[in-house]
């Protein structure tokens, strides 16, 4: 029998995802007796802990569920016996993400939170964190299990497979969203919709779509082609060229567009950051904002405007796999885990993106095989990057580093990743103890 | 939408399983909707044919469904645009089954329908047949899925699978039979427990058990190792070594006895055979018992003594597996597909007994990776001369048959090996066309 | 025993290589007794064919060995039961090697004879032609040995392998080159000089390189780093960042550059095509000079200009593996074969360049395993690109040709493949029957 | 330049090989300078050592080379600083071989000296004692090869490449033997004769056979197949099956037969044993035979007599080996190293035997790729067993150790299994300090 009044931790609680996470336990209580939800977060955080944590408990008391909302500093606090720890903290603030988006721009390289030069530079702050919390997770609640989704997901979820013992899984809200926007180009119910993923995190083709189990592949491909287009707030919604769709024969996610279409998207993030700014730089305006409404005491549900902020489904995603576990649900989920064989072209050890079935025991991947070799070259070379990455912010080896900048596919030489490299290095040095 | 009226081709409809899959599909036909049932057989099955199909008329009558039986000898317009096509059929009757039971015992190697020689023999028997049905498919209802059920079950799947275009899923009860050994065992409603299933059909380990998603496979080893045991109809119940159970730590299949009692297997063969005859020779008393209960015209249900036969749960796994591709159920079952990469320490392009999610598109195989070393040796052995056996069922090399027949682990030497095969073309030769 | 008088037939014979392929079984002739070598060419090339059979024809009749040169036009004729058929032909001349350079140029694309777009051009014309000649081989000398040094080599060496069923290695004096520089650099003796090679055609590691057998990859690496490069005459010889070349520790070929330092390449090249001509342009120039010089009747020896043309030791390295085979040498070359597993993070079926054991039956890999992550992903993305370029090269589908140049670590983006596809197919629609 | 003046170390020199081993050192003096070997035996050897020891100081007085032979005790002292170490030791003498050939015996089951329950106990005894040694390296020469023809040598060789950092390659007399028998059949220079190995030790199968590089092996099997036999003297030379030798189509080692003549070959050693006794009790006797011929003052050349005792070649091929990793040789040996992947169908961590070149660096395997589906199930079968007797060997686990056993394919229940294991356990506990 399931154990009943779990205890959740939810590390970078301060985050302003946080309500949604709150509204989906509320959602879920009947199925997932969360009884005690602590919120952490840093000392640079507290405010931001402060307001969305008493917005959370005004939600409680609204829903009028029995959930104990703690805020707290003490990370080992919250950790100590939780059933799960989630993971949605930010090294370094915003203003590390906009270092990151900035830094490669000089150098006419995409600049983005997690793809590319500004993604390593955010798993070279994250990764030493991370793995402090596992040691903590290790000692204090070494049954629990990690739900991450802080970014670049993949890589942290790897880095803690790799080099942890602890139990993880990491989520992203890609593939969730893409479903939703097959099911909106269809006008259907989202639950009749389902897709075959393969890849990485933000690195995931849909080589299969289906409307109730039929197989609408060619047909919704033809309809990308003709125009329609899936993006996501984050990544600007420039068009795929119909040939080269159709030619892939299957449904890219949002990221796929600064590998397929790197001119343009750089084109377009260059006028984007001299203008708006980018988007760290207009996200941390939306923050600002979204504090301001959170502040209101008369606030008690999650307000509209959080989904402007780009992490639509995102903590849903995570209630809904957290309740799957604990619910023993055999149900299919879209998640990083270990590869083990499940696509035949990448390693054992590594973490990928795809569709799993969810029990008590975790996430069990749906075979795949071997890709289409149009996607495998790709990813492939990516996932070398990320290995290398992980290496590099594991070891802190300027070399390690430097060769994976080098190889990975939007950089276009040594001598401009050692360039990127040499900045990140410098402009990060505070959060990257590995370095010193 | 899915199609409304299904029809359902079951080759070797006069089998006395007949009534349990009728009662399958008489259970379910709320959510599949079956319209035409064709019973196909043979002339020489004509008889039994007309017994069985007329208790399956009684049946659908008495429980009210709208289901048309069909019985027929014309294969061609049975299958004729079938949505599932089903085999039960038994080449040779069970004549030849006795002769691959007492071929063996001669020379002092374990008789029995499917495993070692005698599931050899059946496999020559049987594989020109298959073929030629799904040339019938591959002509007539190219969209048709073939749930084989025929034995040497996984063999066979993996000759279609290997020679022809035809859609397939092989069936065994032996899992399920499995599941509900452990389900009795804890005396537990038999949704509660799950197993995870490595192997080959005829060959599966249960590597983990689980009651409500706990795993409780060390727990359950222990009362292995204690005394209990769970087995088949088919399959004499010497009791396991408790050191071996407890050194295995996972729960073999009834025919593992086979492999891991062979001398005491080989005793207990002998001795029934000189006493209340081979199992083939008691089934057919059954049979015989069965048909007579069948031919009674006040007979409108499937009777209780059928179970005593020892296919237990097979005709309900197909009806089960049925419903779940045509309602796209994505619930998960045991089944004989293509490796694919699933077990990372067999080749691709075999096929394995796994747990699967089932769909409409068929059956998708959960990951498993590499296998533990105990077990993995003897599963790629006996997969070879699986291999062996479909191409020499294929081709009709002798050459091939001996080698098939010399590696498999039952056959003590190359020399037994030859005598046992030459016994077996020339006793089965009106059945082997390939050899001639 | 092996057979004395072989029959060799060199396709594209009118090469201005020809002259060195002559000088090797002059050289050889004791160990390689050549009888007859037919020099075959198309209409176009006979004027070549003539001045440089001449050529030939007074090179060994001052050599004083009993070869007899044939001059053809009929490829049959010398294919006929030839023991070794070399290919070192270039369809649609050095004309189309110029447009290969000047169209990528156009939309600021690496413009190369065989890397990134402009040999993806040069596979697309020659693919047809190469399986024209194999069928030919089949036909009429189905135990002769292919040499295949016609370029992209390892694309043209895995369509053979892939396609028919002609026995081939593919050459390339890359490997060879790199073994000659490190003599160079060290100052010692060629033979005391090895490397262990793993990679692909025109993308090659030199993981280890020994001196005498010891390694001394290390030291090496820091007088690369110290500024000492390697280079060919194809590829500029712009210096290797010292950091990259320490991070990378190990041999990169000159070929590296165009991806390791994409942007001082592509600088270079479009210096270089706005002043002298892209390098087809200058080759052009060279080998006026070189029929000039090929057609002084004094002339009877290869002459020393040769070596400025960018192919030294290709023919001589054809020489000596043929010579390996016919004596059955077990020798190590470096070749272009079948993978099957030698390098384990690349397909079963591709081909590589790696170290063989070269006897009778043709070439042995040497096993490597999986190569470092650092070099892993590049490997298999171009790669992935081979294999697109050969489907598209056989089948002339579009589709597969657009994904094959989108793929490419060169091209920036599929919007600029279309274009950079659409340019080639217009300007060598002559040569490529299989899109018309 | 490699080192003049080499220091060798064999452990157990006081075996009756010892001669042929000085005998190799001293015919290869000029290309491989041996300044001293050390002779290392334990206490109870100590008479044996001396015996030997002393014709070893006379053979080389007699040849006039400049080798110095050490006898001693202290193995420390034998391995500091020395550049290669070979051992040939045997835990537990004569007797416990004795005890291992009858043990199984008793249950009808082969007892043989490497393979079966036999191999078992030896490995047992064995791997303590390598690991030991192993230890005693790493500390006092690790630069020095181990070169080990202890037996079971690929179980030894893959317990000290799993479980120390010492380089080592093992060594077996079946390939070379096998070589040597195919020139002997047909009357030919052993030079011109080469074979591709692929397998296990003593599990290993010729695929092709070549005169002068010319694939004979099609004839070769029908000559085998007519009668002709090669075998060894530690193995009764029953005749192959025909049939069974043609279906096989490759050269299967002497120990084949313990697989595909089982019956007969269980038949024979049970007559042997009680009439001569086992090999071992043979073996015993021309043990002291010898040892009586070696004391012989007059004595300074390696008797013919040794001959008769089964290890032909043995220590010639380690001599060999020893010269061509001295002299950086790139010849090609059959040795017992690390797959890596050249046999697709092995986990890449075990141990193969299999032909690969060898250099100063160590033995580099020649690809083999997939092996065929016939000899497949076997190898892969003994290696599972392998792997378990290994790390029953290192952590003395009783229940891996039954696993072991009952997998093995010559046992033929885990009934027997328990019965053979707990016998070997109590005959041979003073050996087996893992299992107190």
């Amino acid at each position: 029998m399931p154990k009943k009044g779990l205890k959740i931790a939810t590390i970078g609680g301060g985050s302003s995802y946080t309500p949604e996470l709150v509204e989906g336990f509320i959602k879920r209580y009947d199925e997932l007796p969360v009884k005690d939800l602590y919120l952490v977060d840093i000392e640079e955080g507290k405010e931001k802990l402060e307001i969305v944590g008493n917005l959370a408990k005004r939600m409680v008391e609204k829903a009028g569920v029995d959930i104990n909302i703690h805020l707290t500093l003490d990370r080992r606090e919250a950790i100590k016996d939780a059933d799960f720890v989630t993971t949605q903290f930010r090294v370094g603030l915003l203003d590390a993400r906009i270092r990151d988006e900035k830094i490669p721009l000089k150098y006419d390289v995409i600049g983005q939170e997690t793809t590319g030069p500004g993604g390593f530079a955010k798993a070279q702050r994250t990764i030493p964190v991370i793995l402090d919390i596992c040691k903590d997770i290790e000692e204090l609640s070494p049954d629990a299990w990690l739900i991450n989704f802080t970014n670049p997901s993949g890589i942290i979820t790897e880095t803690v497979l790799k080099h942890t013992n602890v139990k993880t899984i990491g989520l992203c809200n890609v593939p969730i969203g893409m479903v939703y926007g097959v099911a909106e180009m269809l006008d259907v119910d989202v639950e009749r919709v389902s897709i075959d993923f393969s890849g990485l995190n933000h690195l995931v083709w849909g080589t299969h779509i289906y409307l109730d189990g039929e197989d609408i592949t060619e047909r919704l491909i033809d309809s990308f082609a003709g125009g329609r287009s899936m993006s996501m707030k984050n990544v600007p919604d420039i068009p795929w060229e119909p040939e080269f769709i159709k030619s892939l024969g299957m449904y890219p996610c949002p990221y796929h567009r600064y590998y397929y279409l790197t001119d343009k998207m750089l084109e377009e993030e260059k006028k984007e950051a001299a203008t708006e700014g980018t988007r760290g730089e207009q996200v941390k305006k939306l923050e600002k904002e979204l504090f301001e409404l959170y502040k209101d005491p008369n606030l008690n549900v999650k307000p509209q405007q959080l989904e402007k902020r780009g992490g639509a489904h995102y903590s849903d995603a995570a209630c809904s796999l957290i309740s799957s576990i604990y619910n023993n649900k055999k149900d299919i989920h879209v998640v990083n885990i270990k590869n083990n064989g499940t696509i035949l072209d990448l390693p054992d050890d590594v973490v990928i993106e795809t569709n799993a079935v969810i029990d008590r025991n975790g996430a069990h991947p749906i075979n795949i095989g071997h890709v289409p070799t149009k996607i495998r070259g790709l990813m492939q070379s990516v996932k070398a990057y990320e290995e290398l990455t992980i290496e590099a912010g594991v070891t802190g080896d300027y070399y390690t580093a430097l060769q994976a900048l080098t190889i990975h596919p939007l950089v276009p030489s040594s001598t401009v990743a050692k360039k990127i490299l040499d900045d990140i290095i410098r402009e990060n040095i505070d959060y990257l103890p590995q370095y010193k």
